[in-house]
């Protein structure tokens, strides 16, 4: 690829480039004309700053760089987290030019981007993402968040990076689990959006997993492509970018069951899709072929032992109720997802029960 | 007055009506239009809520009405207050169409508006403001937030209200104290924007502290009407909305030092537009007429004894800060003002040794 690629989320005045390439970090890509002032906190994570924190200081040239490091792990993203952020903000005298930058992956980002989007009503924010799962999806979009005890992501805001900029070196310390948590929302695009990109990662999946640089360049380009073109779309989630939310019902429910943190995210909305799948009208082929997918790349296509009864009583939580009636992402084919209301209910309570993925 | 009377704000797709009568809460005036869906819950305080909730409750029809009651006073508009509300919503398994409704003053206003824009990333929010200095300033313009230990709404979110529902007839169970505080922006609204208004005010400051109807309907009504047409213009304070803030710079700064709830916003708001005032090039005439009706009004005309240092640090922490220069809204006469980052030092440390409004 050409290094490093630009593709633009169009918001209208709030439209933003996500800078793709490799070396970005410590090198030459000045990030300076992209804080709203002179300052920055840069909030990252206890395994991720020792990293790549120096790099990023030569990014941002002579500007004043402060930074904190959170624990690492879902289960620290919660409002403590945000209040720590805040509480940086507040002893670097920040004030409304300040720019907060997340360094790391989609937790950093999410707890990262809520801060800013809180601190003052909102400052500037900057997505430096490090984990392929943040890469593909969290750090483009907007969504910014942290988890209640009854819920994921029931807390939050929308609030637009003004830059997001991706490394894919970093990738090259991202442990398997991790990467491979990562293919799962890549696999999502193709699954909803894109017949040829699924079959693309059907040829090169052993090329991601080995950590072929190109193929996993061209991956993170098509994913975010996928994604900028349908948040351009739907920024606030009304319609379309609910799209983006298959297999999540079940994986948010999952990880709800299990304690945030004992499945990563990646690997919950891995068995929600073969969840997803079972529930849909669609070719037992197809079928066949996303849960082949999702198994090639080392993801779980079964949830964990849990029972029928919590796993509803969670997804009943999950915000994607509307109207006290549960909604679905769905789909007609590979690479056509709609969302609905209407589905089988003894096809579902089948998923919740052997919710394995057998067909 | 006519009754009720209705002013809009005018913000496009999030413009929202301001209804002000007698006798709306508990009487014909039905709020379950302006509902987003068919359940909501009233964030109220110990306080206001035994006094009006069961009448607010006949507003709202045949919806499911859950209820909160928080702790009265500013020293609880904090992150723990917008958590508690959070938690409520997940008790009553609120949803993306669940209406969050603030009964009561600015402090309860500022929590359930912020606790509505965080919830599953923002739900719709309705203002049904009980005290005088609510009615005519905080619950119009979509401001929330609440306190950091360092700094007055440190933490927040712009969320516009669907609706705001001001009953006058409240405003007769309200303590002396607290109708003064209000009448500090009251008066605020004639300097800065209204010289006929500041004249009315001269005129009538007296029926206003025997809280006569017409008189106190009068003035809501043309506060409304000013802060609408400011918010309107510039709904994120990036320029003439922070005229707003007259006197504010300095209020907070005194609040920030006292500890919050020690005086009242107002009370501050009071002493802190003698004290700008004081740092305008006015005419000496016209700085007395303001120290005259903010006497009249029974309010504070000097700061509380604070050694000027410590002011000064607490303003420079105030998110009125900007590129780290301070900035103030000063008048070139009553009803003109502006922003700046031109001031006077020395008659900077002048008002802050010796803030007594002394000219």
């Amino acid at each position: 690829m050409s290094n490093p690629r630009t593709i633009k989320v169009e918001l209208g005045q709030r439209s933003y480039p996500i800078t793709i390439g490799s070396g970005l970090l410590g090198g030459d890509f000045d990030m300076s004309g992209h804080l709203a002032g002179a300052d920055c906190l840069v909030v990252s994570n206890e395994t991720v700053a020792p990293l790549y924190l120096d790099a990023l200081r030569k990014n941002l040239g002579n500007n004043t760089v402060h930074s904190i490091d959170l624990a690492d792990g879902e289960a620290f993203k919660t409002m403590a987290s945000v209040e720590s952020v805040v509480d940086s903000l507040v002893s670097a005298q920040a004030n409304r030019d300040t720019t907060v930058i997340a360094l790391g992956g989609g937790v950093v980002g999410d707890i990262a981007g809520f801060a800013a989007a809180c601190y003052m009503r909102g400052v500037a924010f900057i997505q430096v993402p490090t984990t392929l799962l943040a890469q593909v999806d969290s750090s483009v979009g907007g969504k910014t968040g942290v988890n209640h005890l009854h819920g994921k992501n029931l807390i939050g805001a929308f609030h637009q990076p003004r830059l997001v900029v991706i490394d894919t070196d970093t990738l090259a310390t991202l442990p398997d689990r991790e990467l491979k948590a990562g293919l799962a929302e890549v696999i999502k695009h193709g699954v909803i959006a894109d017949a040829d990109y699924f079959g693309w990662l059907e040829g090169n999946m052993d090329a991601l997993l080995a950590r072929d640089a190109d193929a996993l360049a061209y991956a993170i380009i098509r994913s975010c492509e996928i994604k900028a073109a349908v948040v351009a779309e739907d920024e606030e989630e009304r319609g379309k970018r609910a799209l983006l939310n298959f297999g999540h019902t079940f994986a948010h429910a999952i990880e709800n069951c299990l304690g945030y943190g004992e499945w990563l995210h990646g690997e919950a909305v891995a068995a929600g899709m073969v969840m997803a799948a079972k529930l849909s009208d669609i070719d037992r082929a197809e079928a066949g072929r996303i849960r082949g997918l999702i198994a090639a790349a080392g993801l779980p296509v079964s949830p964990p032992t849990i029972a029928a009864d919590e796993l509803r009583k969670a997804m009943e939580m999950d915000k994607k109720v509307q109207k006290k009636s549960l909604r679905f992402v769905l789909l007609k084919s590979i690479g056509n997802a709609y969302v609905t209301g209407e589905y089988s209910e003894s096809r579902l309570n089948e998923v919740l029960l052997r919710g394995d993925g057998r067909t």
